[in-house]
């Protein structure tokens, strides 16, 4: 009898390595799928891992690119943010990572998926809301749901039994003390010795950004152009650099703002599965474009549409947190999203400062801006008597209600 | 026949002297009445020239102490921001100002009250909504919407001659190039040579916060605590000053943010009247308020209480920008907004350094955070196989829907 | 060793008779606890029957007034209504069940309580999350997803077995082809032959309103007053019958609705737990109220409260159809619905005829309705120049916008 | 020289006739516009007495297709509904006949445009935001806010007068106590006896709905069939009758409303200039097809999508009700609800009967609907236990909530 494919999502650590030799020993053909989102990792050493834990192939699979023009981006524009503060660097590399996923199984004509994260953590929700949008017909394997396997592991020492058992390599490295997600647009810091919120984050717990203390005392003024809400080139204006592709501009914010120490978040925020997280992150490049973004609109957004957008941010930023960017619903505010961006085209300048960011000039093609109008001094397109007309029409109800509010409280 | 009294915002300038006499040569009796709402102004100064112009009875009033418990401390609760940057600096100061204006009013019998406020900004709004609100029958003298008024003064230069024909003193001191308005939240500068949005605003225009690159090379770490969602008490962890009284807490708050350069804001905003507008801002103090507020809900806050709260902070600050905080739409969100901070108490640990705001740890003796549930490593309050229904559950319509997207796009 | 107490919700019907002793037979003292809130019920044989299967006591509770009064008055303020058809009459009298049947358990001395709504239904989820709410430490046996219990039962005929057994009376009248639920404000008719969406309802389903082709040909009258949003009192102006407690008005108007065939609706909506159901609904009385306050709102709710509140009204009622009725976010809404009600007093008067609800007049001490004002023959408190400024500020942003999308079209 | 063009909205009546003559003695070369949105009029008999009266042109413009399938079908889409009742027949045809007024202006080579909406209602502000936003360089002539026409004509008489001065024919017809305005959606019926809202309507009033006493005592089955949310095709299943063409589709749809007593409304309504209104309004076809747009929904539309677009609702028919159709908030919206249709494909039947709208089944090729889950009684694609885990995970914070609020309490 032929077996069964499974392709499961392998980062070459000692969970998946695990679960790779776990799901070969009961019978799959296990198919790895490694998924580059801009973290910090030896592909082919993790591909031969892969081959020598037991993969009969390894897809190793470059999505920076995509991952900028087709996920950040998109969130840039919606200027997405959760809980006030959380630029959704882990959420929106999860969409991405479950859509190749998805493909690999259909090309290797299997239903059958597999990952490794845990099954208390928002990412298990996010990959399988994806897979089951993406393939309704799908299995899913996941082992840190299935009483089989939690059996079998109760933790840590017992994955490296079964690892010693059979041959795989364990790495010798000290395991840092709390946990961590990376990818080009944030890295996350979590668990372990941060998890008690009341203590501030160790200062060497950070890599994607110096100290602000250790950052050159110097300002770099960057000048950030945009097309329909996106951002096509950025200069800076100290050393004249120029970069206008989509993964060489992102990168090369990410180095500004990691030099600069621009973009990092310390917050308990809640996870979709009910429970609050502390969490800790970097987002260099990501938090210099959306304060970028978010100043050019100001000259060129409607008003209107500003504040009906900002009102749904909250909304559209839990989905992508929740792990329904492939759902209607966000299709639908998406639609709306695009909408609003037709316009969004010019310069904002942003002088940057040992973590701080300083609006420094918005220009626009597209300017709602007119001088005339908006200064104080100079008449424009209406006159002071067209005010009174619009103050006392806006305040005939005020006049009632207060009226009618005064005579009950008087009874 | 007896003279109609009119009680006058009175600021000690030029334009609200020229008003007083004006008034006063139009055979009305003015009551000058200033607020003093933090600004830096030598009070009895104006109540001197006020009496000295011609006004029959002045009125000082010391607002400070209601403007941060009764006001600033209401946004702060929903942690209210205009178009994502904007703290509402001059907006939260009107209502204010409007309501001692009318309270004076119905004191002296009268119903006309006149203010200086231009007649193509926010503040004229802000103030005649407000009147109407607390004085249905109020009637509203507006110089700068005034036909014969405006015919007479057609700018700076007929003013100053009508001063020198009735020997009101004009400040002989270079006046800025541009305009500011200013209390105990913030201080705002706009028009002049601000207009132009594609210019960075000069350094020396600040004068409520120090440079970034000048202030101290250290980090002060200050223990913000909060009572339902109210600050109450902040110890500089530093030097160990404490301070728990409303406006020594905001006092204080407004010196840290000074001395570390916290608080500035720079944008293009949308006007209540239709157009956009520049607007440069030093918010010291409320900008770390604000965030400290934040941080701590994160512990004690529920997620859809907060979610929910968050998708109306564009519409609250709205109202709060436009107006309307004394409507029947403000009383019916800031009843909600009330309800949600009943368990917003604890500590807050904010450091500062050089501009930048770091969250340095949160305690609350309501904490929603449980180190148990949040730690990815220990089992808690649910097991891994609720996770399972609760992905199975919520997959469901993702399923179904894209089934049917499928189908469709096939046929 | 002392038995384990249970707080059983028990209906008398033949799942919780099954229940009752099957939980007797594992060793629980079962407390059976039956609520009354206005389903056609001999209560007095539920108790004996309960006895009889082994309950160690039975707590038969009348909730029905204070159903009107905290539950269904509370919805009909917000006009809650799901899915914008189903005016929620099973889910509104959840928590109220819920709640008394956690007072009992708290009476009793235990943290048991068990119910046996099905596991794929809307109904388990409220009880649920009001019991977790009102007794965080509460444990919830729930039969129908309880893998022992499904093992044994796999259906309607192995309780019969069992009751057979245990000499527990089934009914031998023959079952409707449909499942119902029924209390004050409505019945509620699913499943069975009702499932398949695209058949009409039959007629013979209804129980709670005459047929429109069988209502009299007759038009009644009735002003229905309201004091802040509450209904008060109830006219009938054809026959001069009066009523002005909670529910004697209740139950009138629920009369008044059946006989003229009021209330009736047929929907497929969406349950909490993913998928669709078809519901068949009647509401006599509530719909000819919710019809009356949101008449009365008309002429003396603000404008401004009234759109608010209305784009909050899918997310009340969706708590309301989700169980979290006790819940932080309901609360924040609730002091916000709680506000908007303080002026909705008046009299709002319907015509009934045939299903037919028509507008017949309404009237308030508080009305915001000027007749001056709204005419369109007769000036009043604002002139027509004022609408010129009105519309000319309003304007602007449009002119700009659409100059500007005009020119990007053109480039 | 040569004389300005304007071009007049002409409707044929007292009004705008002598508005015709008013600007043509003024020195304008007027060219009138008449635009058939579907209202009752001999459109010859305008042409002839708006040259009798001097307009230099004239134009009859059937806009009846274009208002249905561009307008009232998107209105559908979004079910949208102004303050719970009004299906917004009125405010839906202004922005079609201020596009073509604009598209004349544009053809016949002026800026200047002319409408005779008094100064105190809602359509002045509709054409005049469309206006601006169709031709921000527009100049509109709007005697009822021009001080000189208003001291000239200060009511009726005075233009009765100039009629007679200048040979206009005035109708001796008797004019009807109260204000109409009709269109293929609706006819609104206001002011005059109908201003004091504590008054029933009179039935005389009505004229395009028989009373319900009146209406057949007969069910008529409409089979209503919709793509992407549109009606596509309607089948009168008594008779056979099938209509398919949407002029001819809404046309037949007005006929059954019609006859059987469907679509009546009688409120109390917030003007967009402040003040608060009375309309009666009868919008015979559109109350059906709304009715049944959103019982299709009911089993092809995500349930997500739903409760968001829902609450949208308020502030789209906000917009249009407020003459915000060319804006860039109603494209924001627009294309969300755009996005929302695409699956709305199907038949809904309504059972028609005397006023009385009965849902009579509703089918789709894209049914979300599974008889399978969806019924009680058979297992699907959930298990109870998933339930379990759905529930635990969701009760998980209101455990945490209400722990802490009971400990407040009892502090």
């Amino acid at each position: 009898m032929e077996k069964k494919k499974v392709v499961l999502a392998y980062s070459g650590g000692l969970d998946t390595s695990v679960i790779l030799k776990w799901l070969a020993n009961k019978g799959f053909e296990v198919i790895a799928y490694v998924a580059d989102v801009g973290q910090q990792e030896d592909f082919e050493a993790i591909r031969d891992k892969a081959l020598a834990t037991g993969a009969s192939k390894v897809y190793v699979e470059d999505l920076k690119e995509e991952l900028v023009t087709g996920y950040i981006y998109h969130a840039l524009k919606a200027n997405a943010v959760y809980e006030g503060k959380y630029l959704l660097g882990t959420s929106i590399a999860r969409p991405i990572i479950a859509k190749r996923h998805i493909e690999i199984a259909k090309k290797e004509g299997t239903v059958y998926v597999a990952h490794g994260a845990t099954g208390k953590g928002n990412d298990q929700v996010r990959f399988e809301l994806a897979f089951y949008a993406l393939m309704p017909e799908v299995k899913i394997i996941a082992p840190w749901k299935d009483p089989e396997w939690l059996s079998e592991f109760e933790g840590r020492s017992q994955m490296i039994a079964y690892a010693e058992k059979y041959t795989i390599p364990v790495k010798a490295s000290t395991k840092k003390p709390y946990s961590e997600d990376e990818n080009l647009l944030h890295i996350s810091h979590e668990a372990g010795i941060l998890e008690d919120p009341a203590l501030a984050c160790p200062s060497d717990v950070f890599s994607h950004t110096v100290n602000p203390w250790d950052a050159p005392d110097e300002t770099t003024i960057l000048a950030i152009e945009f097309e329909d809400g996106i951002p096509t080139r950025v200069t800076n204006e100290n050393d004249g650099t120029v970069v206008d592709t989509p993964l060489e501009l992102f990168t090369y914010m990410n180095k500004i703002g990691h030099d600069n120490a621009v973009g990092r978040v310390d917050m308990v925020e809640n996870r979709y599965v009910g429970i609050k997280s502390r969490g800790v992150y970097e987002t260099p490049g990501g938090t210099i474009l959306w304060f970028a973004h978010r100043d050019l609109e100001g000259i060129c957004m409607d008003k209107e549409v500003m504040h009906l957008r900002d009102s749904l941010i909250p909304k559209f930023a839990e989905l992508i947190y929740n792990g329904y960017w492939f759902s209607p619903e966000f299709d639908f505010l998406s639609a709306a999203i695009n909408k609003s961006q037709e316009l969004i085209t010019g310069v904002a300048k942003v002088a940057i400062y040992k973590g701080n960011m300083i609006s420094a000039g918005v220009s626009s093609p597209y300017s709602l801006y007119n001088e005339k109008l908006g200064s104080m001094e100079v008449s424009g397109g209406y006159q002071p008597v067209d005010c009174k007309g619009f103050i006392n029409i806006n305040g005939i109800r005020l006049q009632a209600h207060h009226y009618w509010l005064k005579a009950k409280e008087m009874e």
